[in-house]
């Protein structure tokens, strides 16, 4: 059987440094002695909600996103603040993106990434009524779309035309309707 | 309605790269004439593969993760060497990793961040049987584990045990039996 045990950190270096985000050159001992250097992000932990409205309308925030360079289906969601519980965050970007509130309920997290540190946090939110206008940060622009569930599922989630794929189909299992 | 067209390019500097991964400040022109400076990922595309065999076993690589520092049950899968067809990829990764061989389809894909390039691809592999010894690269010690499908669907994907939640799900949802 193969020596699957965790490797040995030997040594560690920030290489680079931003906005919360940093990429660190690490040297390992990996299980047959053997030292290598992996590049790992060390990222903040994020959250994404499913937010339904009565009618099981999906509530999307269509904006651009700079890496895939196009405008997306976003499931509304961000970075959680240090010291924040991931139930407050997703509440709070959900109002501050959609304008909308609802029933939220935790649908799971994942592992985002084999080189990065970073675990997001699945939500899904019921019930949801418009309480305000949306108030996004400066840098987001941000239009508040709703889609039946059946065509978020075909056209969006199925076609991976979103970043949070995970998220939306731990929230689906969640609901129960997968 | 919010101004959601895609943002202006003003300048891109790397700040880091190595191993086929990079970090790129970039200034952006956004709808409000407004410039902002991001930093964005350059990553190579990457496969993974919900592997079955005859009787429904999934067929994962147990292996130690540097990014979240545990030991997860994978998917087998990895980077898409440049040029090579994603299909081409990953019927090369599960056998290396794993020594199986199967009925390779295509089961969707889908972006992996919102400040990455990387697009992740997902497949379904049935009536998978074991060809060979597996023959990892020099950095992966990979234990090959079977598990039963709803096992691993309670288990490890529901508990978000692993890093790539969306390509077992749009897998999932491939086989029709979400």
């Amino acid at each position: 059987m193969t020596d699957t045990t965790p490797w040995r950190e030997i040594q560690r270096t920030t290489v680079f440094e931003k906005f919360g985000r940093a990429v660190d050159q690490v040297h390992f001992e990996m299980p047959d002695g053997q030292q290598e250097e992996f590049h790992l992000k060390r990222e903040r932990p994020g959250a994404a909600v499913l937010a339904l409205t009565p009618d099981r309308q999906v509530i999307l925030a269509r904006q651009y996103r700079p890496g895939p360079d196009r405008v997306l289906h976003e499931l509304p969601g961000g970075v959680i603040d240090p010291g924040e519980r991931a139930m407050d965050a997703i509440g709070r970007e959900l109002l501050e993106e959609t304008g909308y509130q609802g029933t939220i309920t935790e649908a799971g997290s994942y592992w985002h990434d084999a080189y990065s540190t970073i675990r997001r946090y699945a939500f899904l939110a019921t019930d949801c009524v418009r309480v305000a206008e949306p108030d996004p940060e400066r840098t987001e622009f941000i239009d508040v779309v709703t889609l039946p569930l059946q065509e978020f599922r075909d056209r969006v989630l199925r076609r991976g035309a979103m970043t949070d794929t995970a998220a939306a189909y731990l929230a689906l299992d969640r609901l129960r309707i997968l």
